[in-house]
């Protein structure tokens, strides 16, 4: 099976492309829906346009956004390394047949285990959150255990317009090393007698950001922070990494864009620079493909429930985050229907969706950008089997990456005493 | 291991048990946190305080408020039914040991595939949601297939007070046949012409309901259409429920009252009559065991980031949900803090919880009343293992009813094409 041929390219969001209906009842007969399905070219031509910058960064994939074993090689196999924030995470990469010395690890509060687990693996790189973790750090370092490169994640006390739940970089933020409370060079000097080594700074203020005056803002009190940390540690900084977070929508920043803000800001140029997007990279790439399994007119309007839910995408009830839905049948005829999943709660999806006036049970529907932080956050909410995620490749060949959950799997923590 | 001497009653919420640190500190080493615990003791007073009714009425589990398969089998073998809303369900009661005739079918979007299933394994009760499933119902029936009950779901169109995300009876609900827009008479026609022989009506008007008048309404309403199916079809209705939603909070009414407020005010008294609580059985049951990871100061209040987070709690998230939470290790010096996860958002669980003042890394904090809806939308986000649970039965007895969820069970799914 190829999907070449059933490709369209739809007026929507940036050209995205689509399937035609022949596919998609192809894709639903061989994988059921719902259905994840990845754009390989859409997250090649999002690489592209992060390595489209005339100068050497060091890119890395947030791969929180979308951990699936096959996109964690994909982006390995590109050059790119992988940013992990847990052991799974890690061990993800490993299993995906990444090497430990291409992982940086974060996390606002890692675990002593984590931490043994990582450095025994060979780690590349660590972003120390707190005090506390580098005394842990310190603790399992020595023996056979090298040294990863130590960066610290400081809050700059910068707040993105975004929304509070995705805002990481302010000053009553939980992660990292506060500027404004001090934090940063008592952190350091601290590294620096535990033997770590620290050459790097990172700061991420948050995600969905698509205000380049707040990258500035960090990008300039980044440059305040590393100016005193060179005059207290001269020659220690080595790198810095402007973390990730640009938003997916119409009208933001264009990578480079997004790039230079930081690094025109920053004061000085002879450094490594970094950046972290995870979201941006594979959003856009991923679709969502239902069937339709109910409809209703209430009060005038149609109501369309599909055959899953919050269980497959939690982030309009998480976030009232928006998406693009398109009916794969066309119709000359349509009007706006509210788009419901089948849980046993109101389970709003999508509104104001124009569908077939004709909409019928078992129409495929096609949800534009679910490509990130959908199939991370999967749950068996009603018990429902978590869907299949299909990659289609640039050349053609449709790869299932993930399979559908079996009941099996579902029940295998189940335990029946007696 | 016996759970009973560690028993405390704290002075919180209808005092629920809790445990002492030492029996924690034992919990954790065993089974590793974060750990949901389940107490049998709450869940039986729960069970007695809605069997305490002075008139038979059929009591239903809403299974998705913790379908974990032994509490799925405590309940059957206490003489309740179960309510299951997807073939997921049905398939954790049916391998509980639950037979399916004592199951009850629910869903706004049930599949073909799903009516098929449960009829063939022998459904005791459908409660039909649309016209649509009503004809996929008799295209299933007949042959080897016996019919089960069948009962019809209504919208009444009343609205309580609860959060939009879990109202599911007003007049614009994607749930059930609407009264308001005349589809009850039409559907009870249809499904005696296909030969289902109707005998149910069914309203469920939406979760967390502590406001009486709204069920009185809602009863109040199936009381007309009880007697406008009466006139059109003499004798043909045998029984009515109410549905669940009883909510989880001080001062709300008690099962006995929640259950006279629809049984006086629905004005025959000759009919089974049923109510299907789910979360009041089981929320205040079940507590969350969390180790804390990492401790701030910022702007002068403490943060403190748990070893879980939204993956396996997102109900903070979802519906700005409040937890009671204790430390375990008791300290007369205390302050307030805000308790995070350890996921890469701002991932706040709980705003102003009192905490020892010399709070550390590994104290373990109990959160109350997390029974409900927490294991059953646990997520694997950030490549989190889903938490163990453990049933602390009355005997003092601790059984493991759902293992941690190991690494090996997480990359199941996943698959490296080539």
């Amino acid at each position: 099976m190829t999907w070449l041929k059933s490709v369209t390219h739809t007026a929507m969001e940036k050209a995205a492309p689509s399937i035609d209906l022949e596919f998609a009842e192809k894709l639903r007969e061989q994988f059921g829906t719902p259905l994840y399905i990845l754009f390989e070219e859409v997250v090649a031509a999002k690489s592209s346009s992060w390595e489209a910058i005339n100068q050497p960064v060091h890119l890395s994939y947030a791969t929180k956004a979308n951990p699936t074993l096959e996109v964690l090689r994909w982006f390995a196999d590109r050059g790119w390394s992988l940013d992990v924030a847990s052991e799974g995470e890690l061990r993800a990469a490993l299993t995906a047949g990444v090497s430990a010395a291409d992982c940086r690890f974060h996390g606002n509060a890692k675990l002593q285990s984590e931490l043994e687990f990582a450095l025994g693996a060979g780690i590349g790189e660590i972003i120390a959150d707190n005090m506390e973790e580098l005394e842990m750090i310190a603790s399992c370092v020595g023996g056979q255990t090298a040294m990863p490169r130590l960066a610290l994640r400081v809050a700059p006390g910068v707040n993105p317009e975004t929304n509070a739940k995705i805002s990481t970089g302010g000053a009553a933020s939980k992660f990292g090393f506060s500027w404004p409370e001090g934090e940063v060079i008592p952190a350091w000097e601290l590294a620096t007698e535990l033997g770590l080594q620290p050459s790097g700074l990172h700061a991420h203020i948050g995600s969905q950001i698509i205000d380049l005056q707040a990258s500035k803002e960090s990008a300039e009190t980044l440059g305040q922070i590393a100016a005193e940390v060179e005059s207290r540690f001269p020659h220690a900084l080595k790198s810095v990494n402007f973390g990730g977070g640009l938003g997916v929508a119409n009208g933001v920043p264009s990578p480079k864009e997004y790039m230079l803000a930081s690094l025109e800001t920053f004061p000085r140029k002879d450094l490594e620079f970094g950046f972290e997007p995870g979201r941006s990279m594979v959003a856009d790439a991923g679709k969502t493909l239902y069937s339709v399994a109910a409809i209703k007119r209430r009060q005038g309007k149609l109501l369309v429930s599909v055959d899953g839910g919050l269980s497959d995408n939690p982030r309009p009830a998480l976030y009232g985050a928006k998406y693009d839905v398109e009916p794969l049948r066309k119709s000359a005829q349509t009007e706006s229907a509210d788009i419901f999943g089948r849980h046993c709660e109101t389970d709003l999806l999508f509104e104001d969706i124009q569908v077939p006036t004709d909409l019928e049970i078992g129409d495929l529907l096609l949800v534009h950008g679910t490509g990130a932080y959908n199939a991370t956050m999967a749950s068996n909410y009603n018990r429902f089997p978590r869907p299949a995620q299909v990659f289609l490749r640039s050349s053609g060949e449709v790869q299932l990456i993930q399979r559908r959950e079996t009941y099996q799997d579902m029940f295998a923590r189940e335990i029946l005493p007696r």
